[in-house]
């Protein structure tokens, strides 16, 4: 190479970098890494990206690859959101509540205490609720997309009964998001903790109760071995969506070819992995009830609808929070409206009629 | 060319031939036909047909395309299955339960009578009901997905308002499938039409009532101009699978890469039509109700009751048809009653404490 020809690649090489992270593009093939707010694998959520990398090569033929990073392999598990939108990586996989401090409005796209049900939450994303996304993303640089739901979560885990409210009183509960304030106004006090550190503090006797899921990754993290009672229904989590988001100018550089692929392996992972969960779920309980003698207890009525109310309370505080976030909690209160009624006239109707 | 050329190119085109349906294969594009039950384009299940073939040639880069055939285009509605199965296409897209005189076991991959919702058929078709699918399908040598699912539909159209079973003596009704049996057992006379022709059969009072699908697809059809009263909750139908099938020969002929565009295909679809049906439904009904003054009834409890035990009835004298079906029928029930006991500390749970 001449020394012309070289100062040409330097200045092509130096354009390239001036808009992308390092290494994006290389010999025609495009390299993403994808950080996580999971323990590498998590069974679920962690195998769930992998997967999805895994898929992103395989339909594009080896021109897209993506290299997947447990939480703290490449930063910790609340940084990863951070790392995607200021291009340390290109993407994050994670829940977008994890970062409520940089906008409250991202709770909606993961879910909120009495909110929207899994399939509410596709129906909303696909009623405008996808542009808002974009268009809180696009402050922090990122595109994010829906990449499986939880379906509705468990209350949680108790070392004591909860037979009405006063039992929240001083309790140290693991939850995040807006769910962790709803149980504030009763009296307790909420810690965020990342799926790696929640065992520990729970055994140690840092949080006397915790929530993270349901059965199957509940299991994974071993909760029943230092909590007995299991509680249900978590109306504070009823579908937490698994973001995967992309730097945003990345993502405006790929073509619509490469868009669509990524696209596609976001929405397989709505449908793959929020069936999964359904199906380890009830594996799942199964193995909790039976082999590790867990006690299953349904959270009294008076509990859930002083949460109700709180809730009602935390979230519309939450969505009045700055212009933005109140344009996205207007549109996704209609939307409830309308999607309750229909929900109320088919599966909840019909799964009434089905246990008469 | 010369003769040993051309006479080697006709060889390798005559054993082509024998495996595969013509024109499967030519430079190196995969070409296949679908055809469908559905009317060509019909705003919902014709158009995810059109967008899956689009997805395919998109995410393949051209290397394979589908050319979607409406219902009476290659072959009649009810003959994709055995058109796509026979070599006469590659495809095909319709609900399965239209072929159960070919197998009883079809019924449960589309759905019956107080069964599945639709998350708890993905769970059931993750959980080993695709194998069993993968199974009965071999017997038509189809291989098929699940490539969407309406939800729980509507009960359906009448000219007449339903107090009580005995409403449903004498009248003849459009509901295929075992929801069919169901309302026979209740005195009425059950019709199987495909959705183009169900219109004119109401309007001309060769059926009394319809159902199809939901709001959506129901408004599409023009029911409202024809029937006044539209119950709910359809407990005969809780959640129709789209399915998607192709020809078993060209399925085994295909490269991994070829079989997983294919798959993804499919469940992009069973993620994206299936929540299109509840963004559509949603503003469907306002629709029928508000501009159309369509009367929203509930189904008495007595006639769901009744329905209940006669689908108990139909679904086990079904099940019982022969040993594939049998076994399909066993591996279904055990999974319904885990589904339906985590479904209701789940979703079920949940959306009571929601409404309480």
């Amino acid at each position: 190479m001449d020394r012309r020809q070289a100062l040409k690649t330097v200045a092509v090489a130096a354009a390239a970098a001036s808009v992308l992270p390092t290494p994006a593009i290389s010999q025609g093939t495009r390299h993403l890494r994808m950080a996580t707010s999971w323990p590498k694998n998590l069974p679920g959520q962690g195998t769930s990206a992998e997967r999805m990398a895994q898929n992103i090569a395989k339909w594009s033929e080896g021109k897209i690859t993506v290299r997947v990073y447990g939480a703290g392999e490449l930063v910790p598990a609340f940084e990863c959101y951070d790392a995607a939108g200021g291009g340390a990586c290109e993407m994050y996989h994670a829940a977008d509540y994890y970062f409520q401090g940089k906008s409250k409005a991202l709770n909606f796209f993961s879910t909120v205490p009495f909110g929207l049900t899994g399939t509410e939450t596709n129906a909303w994303l696909l009623s405008g609720g996808q542009e808002l996304w974009d268009e809180v993303g696009a402050q922090f640089n990122v595109k994010s997309f829906a990449a499986s739901n939880t379906g509705v979560q468990m209350a949680g885990w108790f070392n004591k009964e909860i037979n009405g409210p006063d039992d929240f009183k001083g309790l140290t509960m693991r939850m995040p998001g807006l769910g962790g304030e709803v149980i504030s106004q009763l009296g307790a006090t909420a810690v965020t903790l990342p799926a790696g550190e929640i065992f520990q503090a729970l055994q140690s006797g840092t949080i006397d109760a915790t929530e993270f899921v349901g059965p199957w990754n509940d299991l994974t993290l071993g909760f029943y071995q230092v909590a007995k009672y299991y509680y249900w229904p978590g109306i504070h989590e009823p579908a937490t969506v698994a973001s995967c988001g992309i730097n945003l100018d990345v993502w405006n550089d790929m073509s619509d070819w490469e868009k669509s692929i990524i696209e596609a392996a976001t929405r397989y992972e709505n449908d793959l992995l929020t069936t999964e969960f359904d199906v380890n779920n009830v594996r799942a309980l199964d193995q909790l009830i039976n082999q590790h003698k867990v006690q299953l207890k349904r959270m009294p009525d008076e509990v859930t609808a002083l949460m109700r109310e709180a809730a009602a309370d935390v979230v519309a505080t939450a969505g009045a929070a700055d212009p933005l976030t109140k344009k996205v909690y207007d549109h996704w209160s209609a939307f409830r409206e309308q999607a309750a009624a229909w929900t109320g006239i088919s599966v909840q109707g019909y799964l009434n009629a089905r246990s008469l």
